[in-house]
């Protein structure tokens, strides 16, 4: 606790896993904490632990200036606080519920028509690591609301503020999940591959666990270090590599579809990053461009 | 050099950036060294280091116990050691050309069948990488030959031999650039939509390199530690994970889709893993298994 000030009241909104984590990272750094939840009987450990259960909505946005909402969706959210409007006036609405640009720039506008500042969240984490140097927490929305609360809102994991925009962290959170999600569909893969060893002779398959710890783990930590090389080639827009270029990778990448294919392995996750190449090379990227060129391919949808 | 013994002669077949890095390791480490290549050309850098220029593949062949080639593909080695079938009885092929585990299979056979011991390998490097710790080798096929040239071989990086199997290496070769694909194509999607910010009101997007160097770099570490644990379920074909199951994360997943094509970037990339989720939950994966299960799905194509 610091010195300064006692810590100030904060009110959580939803108790699922990750609102539960968050309450409980703001009671165990000294704050006074309002919950609320549809289903009441959630809040029943964390008010054993010292937090107050509010009877309402709108009692729980009364009881702090600080409004911290972490629920299933935006339409839960608006539900939630539907019966609480008129008392977000002068209030801070750090909404850290899951949802997309779009929304977070929705619920923006609808919580400043009613007189709250409103920041919006994406949480990098799962709950075990709230309140832990490991749970980095994005935000975007009001500067000087994040710039009165950030000392509590430092409480649940590193913040970073990422501008004005209400849409910026439900995007930057988006972009790291879909990078995730590569990372895994690429692990899937890999595991399928592995698997597939041996088993036209009826055995297991090859170890995965072997696989992952001793060679897929190096080689992955290796290459995310390429990352930040293809970035700045993606913002100069100069595609070039001194390595193998497109049609190089193109040629290689054709042998990764039919090994999957002879060994069973389909290649659902695999085919498209070969027909993206295809499709750069056909629109104009250059033979000895890197696969930093296909970012501009993925948003010739745009209109 | 080993006070024990003088390096052993090597032959190397194949003189693109790859090979000419192979041959200038080997002659580094003071091996004596023939090379040869269709276009002789290529060898003249290598000559003027100490190489010997062997004027036919049977020569090069005949120069040395172990022979190396790396070559453009499979059909390229064949064409290259065509004229040297003869001389390949009792010497060892190292075959370190770009393949299938079934292209490395047959060509295991031919060589055996003329006499030689064979060995196939993959590389994870980069031709500037070779002759240092990070130039990853890996190797399967004869153990007793590896076991006799392995003091040649560690001088083009660390060297794995990972069974008997001809196959072996290439497999895990394309398991672990089918996972690096996927971190790339994790990346491309991720930096699409970061450049995708602020371009409805004309501006040029946003850094790339901030949001990689800041954010996506140490996201992408952090993930890559809960690939052992995947790994672990697959092989064990216990896929419960007390986080996310698949049920929340399609969920989830749904938000990936539709702020990419609100904002024009095409979903090629991040589609298919959603696909391979309700896939996985229509043929039997519980809603509480962790992505490891979608190994499974991928596999459902297996005669």
């Amino acid at each position: 606790m610091p010195a300064s000030a006692s810590p100030a009241p904060v009110t959580v909104v939803g108790l699922g896993d990750m609102g539960t984590a968050l309450a409980r990272a703001f009671l165990t750094a000294g704050h006074p904490v309002t919950v609320w939840n549809r289903s009441a009987a959630k809040a029943d450990p964390l008010v054993a632990e010292g937090a107050v259960r509010a009877a309402s909505p709108a009692a729980a946005v009364e009881a702090s200036p600080l409004v911290v909402a972490c629920v299933l969706d935006y339409p839960a959210l608006r539900e939630a606080l539907g019966s609480a409007e008129s008392r977000l006036d002068g209030r801070t609405l750090v909404n850290l519920t899951n949802g997309t640009p779009e929304e977070a720039q929705e619920t923006g506008a609808w919580a400043r028509g009613l007189g709250a500042a409103y920041i919006d969240g994406g949480i990098m984490a799962v709950p075990a690591m709230i309140g832990t140097p490991d749970a980095a927490v994005l935000y975007s929305g009001d500067a000087s609301a994040f710039g009165r609360h950030e000392a509590a809102l430092r409480v649940l994991g590193p913040a970073s503020f990422l501008g004005p925009a209400d849409g910026t962290a439900a995007l930057n959170d988006i972009a790291l999940l879909t990078g995730m999600y590569g990372l895994l569909g690429g692990f899937v893969h890999a595991a399928a591959l592995i698997r597939s060893e041996g088993a036209a002779d009826g055995s297991e398959g090859g170890s995965v666990t072997e696989f992952t710890e001793n060679r897929l783990l190096p080689w992955l930590t290796a290459m995310t270090g390429i990352l930040p090389a293809l970035a700045r080639q993606v913002d100069s827009g100069d595609f070039r590599t001194e390595g193998s270029g497109l049609a190089m990778q193109l040629r290689a990448y054709e042998n990764f579809l039919s090994a999957s294919r002879a060994r069973g392995v389909r290649t659902d996750l695999i085919a498209p990053f070969h027909a993206l190449m295809e499709r750069a090379l056909s629109a104009g990227a250059g033979p000895s461009d890197d696969v930093s060129a296909l970012v501009d391919t993925l948003r010739d949808g745009r209109g």
